[in-house]
């Protein structure tokens, strides 16, 4: 990412967060360059990009200033959870996202898939195509099962930008990030155990945590700052945890960054209470700010943590290539890696290492993270012309999902029946959580550029969302005059 | 196959078998054409196709006889087992044969792979190829996790050859066969519970078990005939088993095909002890008399068979794509299924669709039939010229493996340390047994085309056994002289 790229995310992000408000003067340009030792033109294409995206208006003589227009609409709340150990459901409605096919007419904003119409894909598609014509061994037949060492080497080179210091050894390709979370849990955990986690939650370790009988305790989880440490200490405190598993870099759903303070606290107490860490990392690579933010793993020690990432969120989910660095605890996922899938499959592998080994992926990564950051200032943008005034909306540091939460009572399965008829589809809230919290919530992927169709998707669902709000008051004012 | 093809299949099982002994005269053209409905000229043609093998002697107005030649070795023992159920061990000589990189410099007897190198691959390529370089989302993104409907109704249609009537409903697509038994295994049985197992058994199975928990009970099994009724029904008296595995069709390692009335008889103990079956059916399409045998799924009334499959043995185990038709336990098989890696990759599943459903499959499939069945009678020659007289061996009706037994105190594990300087590797029978029985065995591959570089293989392993066997002597005499 070029220097004003990054230095406008930089303050975007400050804005987002609310250090800015609506009408404030930004920072002045001579004042922003001795800051960032940046040259004076550089802050300017900086805050020129800002102004492109709304976020800073120039007044003449007087400086760039936050412009007063739309208040966004408020944050999601900090979650509250249960905060006992419960046993996970919600399969019913995870089935009913992942059974559709792939090609169907939905607008299928539910699903948590990247965009892959862009031109940065093309090299990746040539090797493959290439290499799918080879009839050999290396192509056809069983890798080992450790995966392929050229793609492992790629990896543990990107793994540097993280702040990791791993090699190829310490690396396991897998069947996607999935099968790498659910080798970590299987290689940690026995069924009975308790897993910590972050509250909303990716819904494939939810599910993952109910099939081998697992509980999963939900923390509270602050939409801009993430796990709640205090909550996680008197968890470890009252509860035998075996394992922490967490998103902290670009979380899925609520898109927020953990802060670097926070990852070094949370590494230190699982060493004093001597629990794992499984770190997924699937979005880590796709933070609007560069250099990207640092893992937990790159602060490990002793081996206890267990990253686990993939190429879906970053280029293709189809390729269903993933990978684990599991510390000290890679035997046992050799295992259950063995045990899941057997060896991964080599033609994805080899086009990966090519495209990679080609510098092709750097680049791709660049155009990504700026096209989400547009897509999420849209997408906020959308949501708060078209949904009721009461809607509460995530910012995400990263990645292409946004979170939405409306007043209590409301219930997004329902909208999502509602949804069918104009075949939209949205991520209801419940399935990110393992009690089925977050009813009122709902998740929507803003990875596709905008387009007339899609707003008009989300101004549906806004329509949707107000005419069940007002069903409910309706309901709720018939009972009170009952 | 061309019917004389098949002909000759079938006399030649029944040469195999012992049904006619060395010097014994061989049915009369006449007879045969009369028997089968088919032309003189047809059995003639069968009888000059096993001539070419070397099963059937021409004698001047007397017709065809066995040739006496050398004697083929003896079938390996029946195996006794401990027949209580124990924990699985030996996953260190499994990571040792899985841990090899496909394309490195050894003979790697002891992988379980298909010859990969037939041009009726070739339009399986071209799909694969041609697909690559699409950029849509059918291909590039998650798909639905049940599998392509596509391919789901030609793998039901395939299945109608084994007898079994089922819809591309029943169907989920897999990450091989190997995520098939995995996501069987744990849709039936929790961590504790008793599997009873055919034995040697793949090695794949026997650590699921030992990675989820559960106890193998292992079963005597006959080289021709398969699991021991006998024993499986009293085991089913003694011990709460939850689950039957096995592979009845061209069994691995041991190459048998159960007769059909003991799999219609193992489906009766199962329903009277009230207990799933899960079938590993990977290589029952690699049968080499046509039509294919039965799976005991075509007798399932109930849907207590789970029959697990893939394509990795037929045409690429690369491809990563199997299959698992679940009967009564769909809804918990695709819940293991999401858990363990999410969806199928989408494009080997549309460029097997394309195959098939272009007609390729079959014929590829008559080829590697014979291909295989040629294979086996070469590898049987080899091992009964090369390897010492004490030597038992299988005799496979199907597939591309050989189970060699040498005698007891003999140890395979060593013999592939002794075989590593010459870039040899065989799979060491313990890895076949929950409890490390078997390393007096081992298995070798015969899918590739018989060339020099493998006869000189062979060769040196037979030597090496030899010289093992020798040791043995020599240690034992000094002992007792001691």
């Amino acid at each position: 990412m070029t220097l004003y790229v990054n230095l406008a995310e930089l303050l975007g992000a400050r804005i987002e967060q609310g250090l800015y408000r609506p009408g404030d003067r930004l920072p002045s340009v001579r004042a922003l360059s001795l800051e960032h030792g940046v040259s004076l033109s550089t802050v300017q294409q900086a805050y020129r990009h800002l102004e492109d995206r709304g976020l800073a208006t120039p007044r003449p003589k007087s400086g760039y200033f936050v412009p007063p227009g739309r208040d966004k609409p408020a944050l999601p709340r900090i979650s509250r959870t249960a905060q006992r150990p419960v046993e996970v459901s919600q399969w019913d409605q995870v089935l009913e996202q992942i059974g559709m096919q792939p090609n169907n007419d939905f607008i299928q904003l539910g699903r948590g898939r990247p965009d892959i119409d862009s031109p940065t894909l093309r090299p990746l598609l040539r090797s493959l195509s290439r290499l799918s014509r080879k009839q050999d061994l290396q192509t056809l037949t069983y890798g080992s099962i450790r995966g392929d060492q050229r793609l492992r080497e790629q990896i543990a080179r990107l793994l540097l930008d993280s702040g990791c210091q791993v090699t190829f050894e310490d690396i396991v390709i897998t069947t996607g990030c999935h099968e790498a979370l659910s080798a970590a849990i299987r290689a940690i955990c026995a069924p009975g155990d308790i897993v910590a986690v972050d509250s909303p939650s990716f819904h494939g370790v939810m599910q993952a945590l109910k099939g081998f009988g697992m509980k999963a305790l939900e923390l509270p989880t602050d939409p801009l700052t993430g796990i709640s440490l205090d909550a996680l200490e008197l968890a470890l405190e009252q509860w035998p945890i075996k394992a922490i598993q967490l998103t902290p870099n670009c979380n899925n759903p609520l898109g927020y960054i953990m802060p670097e303070a926070n990852k070094r606290a949370l590494l230190a107490l699982a060493q004093r209470y001597d629990v794992a860490i499984i770190e997924d990392d699937v979005y880590g690579e796709l933070a609007y700010n560069y250099p990207r933010p640092r893992s937990i793993k790159s602060y490990d020690e002793d081996g206890r943590v267990l990253l686990c990432s993939s190429f879906s969120k970053t280029l293709a989910p189809g390729l269903r290539v993933g990978w684990i660095a599991p510390g000290r605890y890679l035997d046992r996922v050799l295992h259950m890696k063995y045990m899941g899938t057997g060896t991964t499959a080599q033609l994805p592998q080899l086009a990966l290492a090519e495209y990679i080994e080609g510098g092709h992926y750097e680049p791709h990564l660049r155009r990504m993270r700026m096209q989400y950051a547009r897509g999420r200032d849209q997408m906020i943008d959308w949501v708060s012309r078209y949904f009721p005034a009461q809607t509460r909306v995530s910012r995400p540091l990263g990645s292409f999902m946004l979170w939405v939460e409306m007043p209590e009572g409301f219930d997004s399965q329902r909208l999502n029946r509602e949804l069918a008829p104009y075949k939209i589809q949205i991520a209801p809230g419940s399935i990110f959580s393992a009690a089925g919290k977050y009813r009122n919530c709902l998740r929507m992927n803003y990875a596709a550029k905008p387009s007339a169709a899609i707003e008009a998707a989300v101004r549906q669902v806004g329509a949707s969302v107000a005419r069940l709000l007002e069903d409910n008051h309706a309901r709720d004012t018939a009972m009170h005059t009952d």
